[in-house]
């Protein structure tokens, strides 16, 4: 299989991406790779398999690459005897935060009739905001951690106990999270936020709280991962986090008990069909007194927790050959036909 | 200045799409207008101003018109000679239903850095899924008609009295809707629904219930159209909404005391900023013992409900000078810097 791996993007997390889409190239060992790089300024280049490394894009060496136009169908490279189509199979979207998680890849691959891996517009929309996941969980009947949002605009009011932890609503990799021991400390975490976001959800910050991830997704039958008991301090930082990214490496399934395990991967399907369907994603969960709360939604986890599962490779095939069909809409101009022909009779 | 109207689309309402577009050649009279139609096979073309009709699509003649392309920056077109900008201030996005109405247009309009009047992705999907718009009122303490939710396959069991009302959640026009007065009414009404969406959302059909329509935008200012009471019958079929898509003379204002007026201004107000900046949407109300409730949002009302406005042209060209920014994201590749320094090191 031919699989297109778009990456980079407007977005704060960019360099990430490229460290994630670099990674793919160790753990994709069979199939063949089409880069494809959105640069800072949302333009496509076809990047060279071969020469893809951290350098080419932090020294700006990518815009040597051929340019590429996305149009119905594909991508296409324009020269001097037309336009030709660049071959691949499917598209794996691993653009991280704005662009890849906010659902506007997903309207471009869906609007141009691209096959593609990812959330599709309205899965993005839900998880890219923190605070319309919550809405979402709500939905189905899956608890979350308890939470107030506050607007840049609003009074800077809240009702919770100290400590607690402030979350940009639309950002992933802990761009812009503070956690807030004392009311002293309030207004800067708030400043910090709302230097990213118009918006912020605030929860209470659970010391030691027992975390655990599960990333999956359904093909002809469900594909879960290992339950993974991430090791973390107090929370990661952007550098940490993102040092974690280049992960190809599996590591070892959380050692808990079967039932909370299942009940873990219950709640991770409750969440994923049918909403992400055509998606890999990955849930972080909370577990408090034995109850499995949904802390976020990781659309395009970082290097697509491919250490999470034995056979990830082949899961991303099987995937790419199970993508939700686009419901079929025919135009027959019946309405126009019959407006007209009563403006003949008027 | 010259406003684009983006039209047509793959959607169950493309025609009606081409009739409201039509009707803003009466409307916007001091303007110049560019016609970007989107074919059903998601196509551009740009159509003459001069010669628009129902006809030119309806027989299929618009393919004689220029093909158009979107590239950063705006939609070209492609000829011997190289590429060519076509030359607008701002796209109204004019497309109901599928693509102009679920985030997808947006998307579109947002990556490409195309000044453009319509609600963005998020306020796209928000709206354009009556579940999640149910979800979107309650966090904004906004009142609704209580519902019960059923996706296709689940078991066809609601606990609300009869009659009710099953509206398919993705779609507008009262396409799928129908109005359920006993039991055995029920499986059809659902095999309707599910003919056009994978979910449906099931409310209390009330009898002569009171509606009021508000439509408006945030400019530099508040600007608010009249409250209309709708005239219509147990509901307006498809046909009847569709005539009523080409209106184009102002309609008298709904004759209310001041203080529902304002309860419904108010409570248009919390829906739409900031979520609903850069357009122009219409809200639909039901009131009930003097409650105002959100019925829908109307993200893309047809012909832009521009009856309801006395500056309607005026009201779009402010519009247009007052559209969101999107954030600035500057990408410096620090973090690929440093992990380079740290692998030089180690």
């Amino acid at each position: 299989m031919n699989i297109a791996i778009l990456f980079g993007g407007s977005s704060f997390e960019h360099e990430i991406s490229i460290v994630s889409a670099i990674t793919m190239k160790k753990v994709l060992k069979k199939s063949t790779i089409t880069y494809i790089f959105v640069d800072a300024n949302r333009e496509f280049y076809l990047i060279d398999t071969e020469k893809i490394n951290s350098k080419l894009f932090s020294s700006g060496e990518y815009k040597k690459s051929k340019q590429l136009i996305l149009k119905k169908g594909g991508f296409f490279t324009e020269g001097m005897f037309g336009s030709k189509q660049v071959s691949f199979n499917v598209v794996l979207n691993l653009i991280h935060g704005r662009d890849g998680e906010d659902g506007k890849i997903a309207s471009l691959m869906a609007f141009y009739g691209i096959p593609f891996i990812s959330p599709r517009t309205e899965a993005s929309v839900l998880s890219y905001n923190k605070l319309y996941t919550k809405f979402l969980a709500e939905s189905l009947g899956v608890k979350t951690v308890a939470y107030e949002h506050l607007s840049k605009n609003d009074e800077r009011k809240i009702s919770m106990d100290f400590p607690i932890i402030i979350k940009p609503v639309r950002l992933g990799s802990s761009i812009g999270v503070s956690i807030v021991k004392e009311a002293s400390e309030l207004d800067y975490a708030l400043d910090v936020a709302f230097e990213f976001d118009t918006d912020v959800i605030i929860e209470p910050f659970i010391e030691g709280v027992k975390e655990y991830n599960q990333a999956g997704c359904l093909t002809d039958a469900w594909e879960l991962s290992i339950v993974e008991e991430p090791h973390k301090e107090a929370f990661l930082d952007f550098e940490k986090k993102y040092m974690d990214f280049a992960r190809d490496s599996q590591v070892l399934a959380a050692d808990i008990a079967d039932d909370l395990k299942e009940k873990i991967q219950e709640t991770f399907k409750k969440i994923y069909d049918p909403l992400f369907r055509g998606s890999m994603i990955r849930c972080d969960f909370f577990v408090v007194d034995g109850e499995v709360m949904l802390n976020e939604i990781n659309p395009i986890p970082g290097s697509m927790a491919n250490y999470l599962f034995d056979d990830f490779e082949g899961m991303i095939i099987r995937l790419a050959k199970h993508l939700p069909k686009e419901q079929k809409i025919t135009v027959d101009y019946q309405y126009i036909h019959s407006i007209q022909q009563a403006k003949g009779k008027a």
